[in-house]
């Protein structure tokens, strides 16, 4: 190994170290922190971004890179694809200047504070000044980057390197007339039976059956740890430490086990790369639609599938007899698969989930390239809910307002979760082509296949492929909304007898 | 305020952010985290390290703090001590090469392995080597140093600031022979019944017992919490967060209480900093034996004295009421007073306690200075505990092997547990001075006029005064045993009639 790739190694540490003491420290304050450590804690992550920030953003770095770009050019080899993913990540963040990095958090605190009020009034006029001036900024941010087809491009770009605006539109665009007719479909038929999952469920046994669950999925608690925390999430401090959070919402008790396997379906892909990747910039999953793919496919695919509960039903009824009393595996199957077009997209069922992206994709496009007007944001989100879904929010909390992504100025990632739903159904078809009998070992409680193939195919590699390519390389070809379309089509139609 | 001091207090508080994530990710290590984290863990509690030493011994932090010397030299005033106290800790870093740090980090990861396996196996030999190698490495930390009257202050003023190996054996020296007279005494006498203590007591009616005792002292949980770990400690992560940790030793229940008092009363102390200090060096308790102080007061003479049972005596008997069947809070008071000499340092009572600590120092100080060769360590050690405390360790395991100290360079503090009961008692004086009828508070529950007092005689002083300035500002006189023999003599001499 050459003295300057020792020497980038060395510095891609200390930043990667830096960052993932962040990641602790935030943990930390979702989970355990008492009410008064903010402040402090807010300061202590302050400066751990600023010196991570400066490292590798530092001229040394920067030499660095220009002089391993040549002598690593390989991108297939595990240095040249360190060195192009690290180049890529300091091209952008020598871009955004620091001064405007400080601006932006000064606004979006206060475009937070206001989403609060307004969201809690069910009043976009209090929210509407503050999102224009967010929505200045993200012009501003894109203004740093190279003119691109379409503005929302350099957004995209962060989340899902090389994906473009066109190409989410185009895959969005085949999907959503499929999904709206299936959706009405339904809605045409006679709707399933769910009071049972409503009823009272004790917190202990749910979350317990829940970590009964993803441990026999291979989610390794001997690096992990699944902690209560006002929402779910997944955090990474080294491949050998990846947590999750959950919670238990007494009205919807068994949203806790379906919560548990979506973020192991994130913490097994964290935990599934390469080890060697450890302390270098490919140390994680590649984007966020790949990572979506995972815990999709695991809460959805996997969990919410017939196989998956022949085995675990009986187990859930030894656990609940009272609650589930009468209710035999099919008929809990058709209950934990209802359809039901709704207001709020993080209560969406899995066959409407998409639309509610769909919906904010258009309005993020149309308020970056100015097509859409903020102030017009109500009506227009209203109109989109009743095309696409059929129902119109009684007032802002229960539309525009709800989702708090754009208070913080993070405009750009949404698409990302319905991708992740499309992808998860391609590699789900390319896994039951090279693995036979997939769903018998469900029936038996036995995972490891399918595991052992995501962590070959996807989870081993990190960062090393852009998302696209690693697509093409497992399925033959790249993200494409025709598969998703076969799933949701075959399962609903048995579902609902279409 | 000036330029300069602006500038400083930036990179103090730089330095404060990156020391305190670092004592976050500590607690999570003890706390929380996963089997296998250790190891990335370690590479990002050496990063977060480094680069706080490295800001902290920067040429830009010696060029302000040599600047504001002359401008701010009046230690009375925070920024003159917050100087003062920041020019003496630059200069200790500043003298102690990085490559000496990384040297005995090396030779310290060695010597805990062979402890852990000479203690394993009850053979000093084992470790002998490597606490000859730890002991050299002590002494060349020394020669950074300008020579002092004894080579051990260096390291006790790492520890103690300002304090001297002749006056604590000064001290020590009025201590020790008061202190084996009365342990010949209470030898000598009828011994207290203490079965009730070691019966069966459910964990976490214990547990939660501790948090009412130490919420009643005034330990913030807004500001702080407690949790399981290993061993019980205190760490600080800015005054609105100090945590502590706790344990339950089926063997020994009642345990849990005291760590909780003992652990609370080093919390409170750094709860009651004043917030002014937040990120710069003034932020935390002054010494380690002011901070035992702290935690021994609460421990001992407020949580094992009679008027602190007759409050919660009646409490305890309502929660445990099979175990303390017929146990009167005298006969309870009493018990958890009772006087054994025995092997082991960590489970010594309040009266012999001081003279573990007394061998340690012995022997520390004859190690640093020559006059005690490593290899006759287990026959001095068993030597001296014949002649302090009367029993005779069957094997190095239970003798000079018990503790984890030595064996990662950690020499000169041991003394500042002994002192800190000194001072406890010292300050118990003047506060029952101050202020009247404290133990009739204490009997009705109420401990805010103690806890009122140590804020304003203590706490809200973090760093600025040395200790030995502190105790003399407080008490009218430096460290002296006086009046913890008094202490002593008059509650043992009750307890055991003598």
């Amino acid at each position: 190994m050459s003295e300057k790739l020792d020497q980038i190694k060395q510095l891609f540490g200390e930043v990667a170290d830096l960052n993932r003491a962040a990641s602790v420290l935030s943990w930390d304050q979702q989970v355990n922190m008492p009410q008064h450590g903010g402040e402090a804690r807010g300061q202590q992550l302050a400066t751990l971004g600023k010196l991570a920030q400066e490292k590798f953003t530092s001229d040394e770095m920067g030499r660095l890179l220009e002089d391993l770009k040549n002598e690593h050019s390989d991108a297939e080899t595990d240095e040249g694809a360190m060195i192009r993913v690290a180049a890529r990540d300091y091209d952008k963040a020598k871009r955004v200047p620091p001064s405007f990095v400080a601006k932006q958090a000064v606004v979006a605190s206060k475009a937070f504070e206001a989403w609060v009020e307004a969201k809690g009034k069910s009043d976009f006029s209090i929210f509407q000044p503050h999102l224009e001036k967010v929505v200045e900024l993200v012009k501003e941010y894109i203004s740093f980057f190279p003119p691109a087809n379409h503005p929302y491009d350099v957004l995209l770009d962060d989340y899902e390197p090389g994906m473009k605006t066109a190409e989410v539109r185009e895959i969005f665009g085949n999907l959503r007339p499929k999904q709206v007719e299936l959706i009405k479909a339904i809605a045409d038929s006679k709707q399933v039976k769910d009071d049972f999952l409503h009823k009272k469920y004790p917190e202990k046994k749910v979350w317990d059956f829940s970590e009964t669950i993803i441990t026999q999925f291979g989610y390794d608690f001997s690096r992990g740890r699944q902690d209560k925390a006002p929402h779910p999430f997944e955090t990474t401090f080294s491949v050998n430490d990846v947590r999750i959070t959950n919670r238990f919402e007494p009205g919807n008790p068994l949203a806790t086990l379906f919560s548990a396997m979506h973020e192991a379906g994130h913490a097994m892909y964290e935990q599934g790369v390469n080890p060697a990747y450890e302390r270098i910039p490919l140390a994680s999953g590649v984007s966020l639609a790949i990572h979506e793919s995972q815990s999709r496919m695991w809460e959805n695919l996997v969990g919410r599938s017939l196989p998956f509960w022949e085995y675990f039903h009986p187990q859930l009824k030894k656990i609940f007899p009272s609650q589930l009393d009468g209710v035999g595996v099919k008929a809990f199957y058709k209950a934990i698969n209802k359809v039901e077009p709704s207001l709020i997209r993080v209560n969406a069922d899995e066959a409407t989930y998409n639309l509610h992206i769909m919906l904010r994709l258009e309005i993020e496009i149309g308020m970056v390239d100015g097509s859409i007007a903020i102030k017009d944001l109500p009506e227009i989100w209203n109109e989109k809910m009743r095309e696409y879904l059929g129902i119109t929010p009684p007032d802002d909390a229960r539309g525009v307002l709800q989702d708090i992504h754009w208070s913080y100025g993070s405009i750009g990632y949404f698409s990302t979760y319905a991708l992740g739903n499309i992808v998860s159904a391609q590699l789900w078809e390319a896994v039951n082509k090279d693995v036979r009998n997939l769903e018998d070992e469900f029936r038996k409680g036995r995972f490891e296949q399918l595991l052992v193939w995501l962590r070959e195919k996807i989870h081993i590699h990190g960062r090393k492929y852009d998302p696209q390519d690693l697509v093409q390389k497992v399925t033959g070809s790249r993200i494409d909304s025709a598969a998703y379309v076969r799933y949701l089509t075959k399962k609903y139609s048995e579902i609902y007898g279409l």
